[in-house]
């Protein structure tokens, strides 16, 4: 079957109706459909349509509540806290994200914990919205525990990813948004799917074993990026975004969980900061020319790229070209839409 | 040469007579020597008296302000800001310390940037402070450059450890503070002095070429663990410690290094939480309860730890047993005392 070629504002569309059709409120599935074009425009498949399944089975299985009104509350003047009530996670951040910046610019820092909320998506396109209001931001989200702990064999943590992003004066913002685990889940399901073994290093059996055969990474655990140094940054998440706010670790989520393939349910935490407070004099611009001075720096070497520079090229070419997706994809999206 | 035994009592007094004898403040050594003592009585040698050559050569050389006043700055409801005038951070350190944690109790969260400063030592011990004091911490620092960005040949960051500390209701905190290079410097130097090849992935030839022989990594650069991963941590510290305080990046401080041994110019950032703002309820207790079922449940396995175990073991010992240093260095600490 041939790919399916889509403009932004069709696929746009298209996860609407989708998410409806599923039993999502359009309040809820707007901000969700947004996360998937940010992910298809900037040519990061793994988190665009293809996540379109995963969202309505959730909600299809009456797991997540499709229809939740996300709250927000002001907890402290540095802290902004909201309850997703169960459902997605996208509509409970893009609710509580306004107090974020505003507690940030008046206080120089400030924090938002989300609680009871389904995350299934980047955490880049947040830290870089927080840049784009001239904010240094970071983000950290939870899943269901996939990941051993050193020394142990059975599965720990989330593949647990952290995201930092700092404003440019031109052009969009650096931003980061890496897994604590070696590989992304997908990329040994993938490796699976097409017969191939996995590298070393990136999964253990059930017994403990290193392999290089997906399935038997897939049913036992995956592995830390850098070993202990990553599993502590995967600790540190699941401290964060779900030890600080009263949500679930990624093995309670995983007890929990139905396996319908859709977002367990998890924790984010998020931290703003406001440069303006820190820089000498005030002088915000100077901090910024700064930073810039240091990517020069790295952009002399031939062979260098920053953080998301690939995601920013493929931003200036989807908005015209649009972005393509498997026929059979689109088939099931079709099939979720009832059409 | 055999060692040299000493209390911790002892090591703190030498300590301090090494440091006011080469031109330190009374007032600027007792947190420095604090600092190391912490160290020896953790069994982190590399951070303890080991280093007291290197603090003394700084101020020895005129290049570190031994006798500089720090000074704190109430920047804004969340931000404190330290001056350390030129001088050693751990003073510096100490005097912000306070504000910080009085911000972080009222606002939830608080920062606190350090500049113009000498940082030698730990993360861990100022994480661990916070985490005594019912905070969620996180430290980032920054030194003169030794680390390749990825694809590129020369160096661009220093080996930048971040730390992160959480408060335990029953002992002390748990607390990771690890750099973003595959290997610490000493461990590469240590390999030099044995005659041992380094591991494939420590370093770097200038001509960039991967290399297993010491002197070769020291001349060229080393690696970040985890590759791409490890060295956008490394940036995400640089842009911390440095580009939102005003201080100076790796590559600048090692332009003006004099390579006397000492700390380069740098800077350092804070973040603390107060988990009383975000706990439902307000209820504290269940929050620290929440995650001990994490630690237990890890704890469970055999064969795992959790970080800082070492440490604190050895903080059971080291009161009682003291520690020992090489007769050679405890020579020229000596030296370094005018006796």
């Amino acid at each position: 079957m041939s790919d399916v070629r889509l403009s932004l504002a069709e696929g746009h569309a298209l996860a609407m109706r989708g998410l409806t059709h599923s039993g999502v409120s359009p309040e809820n599935a707007a901000p969700i459909a947004d996360v998937m074009m940010s992910a298809e425009r900037d040519a990061c498949q793994s988190h665009g349509l293809f996540r379109m399944p995963g969202f309505c089975t959730g909600v299809l299985s009456g797991r997540i509540e499709g229809r939740a009104s996300p709250s927000v509350e002001d907890a402290a003047p540095g802290v902004v806290r909201v309850d997703a009530h169960g459902g997605y996670a996208a509509p409970a951040i893009a609710v509580g994200m306004p107090m974020l910046i505003e507690k940030a610019r008046a206080q120089g820092i400030a924090s938002m914990a989300v609680i009871r909320s389904h995350h299934f998506s980047t955490l880049w396109c947040d830290v870089e919205h927080l840049a784009e209001q001239g904010l240094v931001g970071f983000a950290f989200v939870n899943c269901r525990s996939f990941m051993a702990h050193p020394g142990g064999n059975r599965r720990v943590y989330g593949t647990n990813p952290m995201a930092f992003g700092w404003p440019r004066p031109d052009g969009p913002p650096l931003a980061f948004d890496q897994a604590s685990s070696m590989a992304a889940r997908g990329e040994i399901q993938i490796h699976l799917r097409d017969g191939k073994p996995i590298p070393e290093g990136w999964g253990i059996g059930p017994d403990g074993a290193p392999t290089t055969d997906p399935a038997v990474a897939l049913d036992g655990a995956q592995l830390p990026f850098g070993d202990y140094k990553g599993a502590a940054l995967a600790m540190m998440v699941e401290l964060l975004a779900v030890g600080l706010t009263g949500g679930k670790f990624g093995i309670e989520s995983a007890r929990d969980d139905t396996s319908d393939g859709g977002p367990g349910e998890g924790g984010q935490f998020y931290i703003a900061i406001n440069p303006e407070k820190f820089a000498p004099g005030g002088d915000v611009a100077a901090t910024l020319a700064h930073a810039e001075s240091l990517f020069d720096y790295i952009l002399e070497e031939d062979g260098t790229r920053l953080p998301g520079d690939r995601r920013h090229a493929a931003r200036e070419r989807t908005p015209t070209e649009g972005f393509t997706i498997p026929a059979s994809l689109h088939e099931t999206i079709m099939g979720l839409c009832g059409e």
